[in-house]
């Protein structure tokens, strides 16, 4: 298998590598490096960018002088080595102070002072380049149905939005969000659950040109949704702005396994989707791979280096098997049996009126339709040969 | 408990009492009536309406002058028991012809089938009177990932459900579409799994403005879900056009229980919030309380009677607590103290533009802020109090 | 409702109350108290007992002379407060050196070391006079099939635990082990999932005599089991040692919640098994009514107490519904209908053989057996009413 | 990839390639053949065996004359074919009078018929030469806590499964039952749930001898379980007597897709189980490789043959690959590094006394321990290299 390169765009948050693998029932088992060390060497194992929180970086009490130093130091780290700061992103959730969540806090000095924080991030993400703007509302949410007035919950989200939104484009930055949406964990509902529900608030907002989509392989997954079909939807919708990938075996907490190690077969038509588009061609994503994963708590930190790399393995033999799946005339072959490319075909004409479709005089033969064989299985198993044979 | 009043606004499927009990491992276990038998009797239990899939009363290979004297029979059924026929549906999943869907079937004519039966369908439901038209798109979907154009396929469902939306508006027809989402069941991943998604095709949509949503209960629990969250995003969308009530048991298949006999919790919350509306006010439904149940399998047709009136004694004894619960002073002390009134406040003040609120010169007790105690356990506890106290 | 009285055996995990909210994606929210504290206060609420893992009192590193004296701290707070230490249990999951499990770690030094440390407290616990030792092993298990040979795994669990209930028999220890099943988190897979997988392997077990089950019922409710089926599978084989109450909603994350906040209609079956017994008679759950929950992380030290006491209020109030409802002879003649009391009687008669049975001229009418009406959601119904009526 | 042998003892229900797919919203899209035709076909394929239910074969209301003839066409067909007929089962699902059980139905009438059916099943399956005796108890259990006295349904559950063993050990057949465990649909919860539940009680039975599991790979993935785990449990009990292999894309319903099209990894992990054993031995399967899958609902007469022929391919490709990934060295270092073949060790040693463990002077480095490098993520990337590298 080559080896990673900048043209991959692959890309990690800095605490991914980063974590020190505390879990709700267990201390850290790794010790923290500086930020820059990680960087460092991510760019060894041939990534092209990273990406942060805020307080990946700087502790949530620094001063500003603290703060200006430490991301000075990660500034020139990734200029030594080359690395683009793609997207920032904004702690609102580890601190106490937002455990009723930043945008939807019930108490308004908090929902102004998370507020705040993500506007101070913006002008910090500009400043370093990113082209990203991740918004990951893991606490806006409840446990119990009366913790919230949810019309006003979602009042307060859109306006949290909106504000950042229409900052950006007052600020003129070359900046765009992205929503990351989750189910549960940290809380028991998240208000934005899925990659539908962030797409329909987004066509709430007076600043929705610049709000789209950062969907993650595992939350969607953990509410037992389709991973490929989410990405779809938001390229149809024009609103795949970047991508987390990583891993998760089925509807359980946060995983976060490295790509490809979890559902398999998953991944593999993430990547095909990714690399080889549309069968019929339509909206592409063009950004970088990024990966939002964890090493296992169970390794150290030699592992470490492992896992990250794993990542990258994993996208690139899967890109590798999905282009021949898809390059294989039998493939095709297959396709066009199975109708996958009729699918691209209007179902009025154009210009058909409803008058001339109802009263179109069509022979239907209900009987050899419904007798259609679509050899979806075959197909599948086509792309299966490919991926394992 | 008080006896369903028609000003309840209590309706049923004609397909929940008329289920016949075959499953996916075993054969039918009860008779099936005509439809105008289902429709006196759920009369008689105090019912105010009721809904049908065209293929309820009429079979699918029926002549059109069977088809007439049917639709015929259930009208003077309707008219005789004073019975609101308040919401049609279509059913595109049952014959062999939608084995791979309606509107997205990779098979061009079979769309235009669809289609047209739908069209023909929304002319029978205008005449009718009903107000509502649901689409569940149950067999728009796929097990594998190769069996579609993902881009496609919403290209295809944006333009059905334009034609139809464009088709009600051009005839002048006093309807409104309303989705039903379902992740799963009966194919591997459904294309609009949930309210969210729903809501994002809608907002996609040239005729969206009389497109709304029509969730089940059942359904969002399916992914996980909360369903009271649903119906407060499509309230605040302005999209909750009509309702399904129902229960399930948690993720597994669609077990479409009597109301209430799922998670009752959430049952209870989800009558609050039709009953109490939000507690700062804003958008509340209207519609009609519309269950889609299924009587259980094990019971007979007597027990059929009794399981539809479960549902609105359910309905009945939850609004009931529900009333009681909000209008408690206690209560209302408790939502104070918890901060659910201070939602409502924007988070920025009226005019503050965004070099203002940067730049507000606000002191911020950050320890003081992170120590609130928001006794959400204790309201919730309140609630419990009314619920079984 | 009345108060929790020394009769009704309610007993805390000294770690429930004393959780300082620490998640995985935040910091902790509350301060820690010392042990002795939390007892005083659970007295004062009207609890009869409390348990608690080894390292709730001392620290991991601390001395054996800090040990001592903060374990006798703790025994004369339970004396003077009038409360019964009745279950011990061990931390062998908290400290990074527990990473891989403690009797299943990979690692043999680790596997003596984790032994040893319960086979200490073991000692403490029956020095205290608890007669449960619980064992949850939420360690054991793996996120990657090739972490482990699984066959061995299965060895050294038995080994570990048929070492330490052979020591508590050869020490003649008023001590019975109950094993907490989970099926995940914080492993990936956890190896003895739920009740049924222990229940399995307490029967592969020398020393299984002594060992039984500790059920949670959110634990089970993880893997979308149901809570009172497990009970009741676990008192059919005189398993049933000791009990964990708490809420879960759903296939998600580890919500300990308040007893009866998460599927309350389960709960209240539970408890109807718990007051009321199996309808025909049978084994009787005699042990404690021990709740594992967490405060909610947004509540602060006073919600701690309200939330304490939340558990026993949902646990007296569905007591009180549950009696009724047994009690109540409509329900008595609905059980009849159903044939909930028929079950009872073997389907074979006394002294049957096989021949017998395979030769009896029983006159069956099929139609009539298949058309039976079991009423069942009736009686659910019925339960109903009691429950919220 | 090679083709199927008889020596790879692959087996088929007839149900599967005879499903007509009907589904809970659809009718079926398929016709049904005669029993010997799926035979035939199946052998050309190059399966090695079948089994069936009864009503596979002959309808619920077949003369014995009928069942007779029917019983010796398909006997016919399998010494035509050169098929082994390995295992047999029964119905006691389809019919309405199974709709509340068989063995633990409330109405005794109906235990009684339903164990005769299965007993005269038995004799039939010992007849043919069947040497397993699968028992599916799909409609054992409940929707509704009260519909049951659930102390009892596990006594008439030993009762029935003891009298079916009992009657094959008085009989003399060499026959051994193969209990299938599934968590729910088409009942809400079913008795036994999972692998663990079946393995519980089966160390309760009278007979338990000859009694075992037959654990689908589905089934034990509808309750989120690791299927592998579950294999290895059984096997470490000594009662892993039969297998089904399917797939199952996550917690839904029961899809029984490809062996393989689910989970892959998983699916992986159960072939090398299989294949290659325990890293350290121990007991291993030996029994036939059996598919119990279903052609997908949108697939005609064509594809149910490369449906089946795809079950087998995926076997034996990851049969390949699982062989390689076990040989290679550098895997072999890789299980070494993480402690794989530590576990085989016993934690005490041979006659190692309580008080010589508790006092063994071990010098024990708990920071050396605690900073372990387990390398488990590394491990199963070598495991996905040979995978799909």
């Amino acid at each position: 298998m080559r080896k990673p390169q900048p043209s991959d765009k692959f890309s990690f948050g800095l605490w991914t590598v980063g974590w020190t693998a505390g879990d709700p029932f267990g201390e850290p088992t790794r010790p923290a490096l500086d930020p820059w060390a990680y960087a460092e060497k991510l760019a060894e194992l041939g990534a092209w960018g990273f990406t942060f929180h805020d307080n990946d970086v700087w502790a949530f009490d620094a001063s500003d002088a603290e703060r200006a130093a430490r991301v000075e130091k990660l500034a020139e780290a990734a200029k030594a080595h080359d690395l683009t700061i793609e997207m920032v992103t904004t702690n609102t959730f580890s601190h106490p102070i937002f455990k009723d969540g930043g945008l939807t806090n019930n108490d308004r000095n908090i929902r102004r002072f998370g507020l705040k924080k993500i506007l101070r991030n913006v002008d910090l993400a500009a400043e370093l380049g990113a082209t990203t703007f991740v918004m990951w509302g893991g606490r806006e949410g409840s446990e119990y149905d009366s913790s919230k007035d949810l019309n006003a919950a979602f009042d307060r989200y859109k306006e949290g939005l909106d504000t950042v939104a229409g900052y950006i484009k007052e600020k003129g930055y070359n900046l765009r969000i992205g929503l990351e949406p989750k189910p549960n964990e940290p809380r028991g509902d998240i208000f934005l659950p899925t990659v539908g529900h962030a797409l329909a608030l987004i066509a709430e907002l007076e600043n929705g040109d610049v709000v789209g989509l950062n969907p993650e392989t595992g939350h969607e997954q953990m509410a037992g949704l389709n991973y490929t079909h989410a990405l779809a939807q938001g390229l149809n919708a024009g609103k795949l702005f970047h991508i987390d990938l990583n891993g998760q075996s089925g509807i359980k907490y946060d995983q976060d396994k490295v790509f490809g190690h979890g559902d398999l077969i998953s991944a593999f038509f993430t990547v095909d989707l990714l690399v080889n588009g549309f069968p019929n061609g339509g909206p592409k994503y063009e950004g970088p791979i990024h990966f939002d994963y964890k090493p296992a708590r169970t390794d150290g930190m030699d592992s470490v280096w492992e896992t990250a790399a794993a990542n990258m393995e994993m996208y690139l033999m899967l890109a590798e098997k999905a282009k021949a799946f898809r390059e294989d005339p039998r493939t095709q072959e297959l396709m066009r049996q199975s109708g996958v490319f009729e699918l691209a075909e209007p179902t009025l004409a154009a210009g058909e009126s409803y008058d001339d479709f109802m009263n179109a005089n069509e022979d239907v033969d209900v009987d050899a339709l419904a007798a259609r064989d679509y050899h979806f299985v075959e197909l599948h198993q086509q792309a299966m040969r490919h991926l394992i044979g």
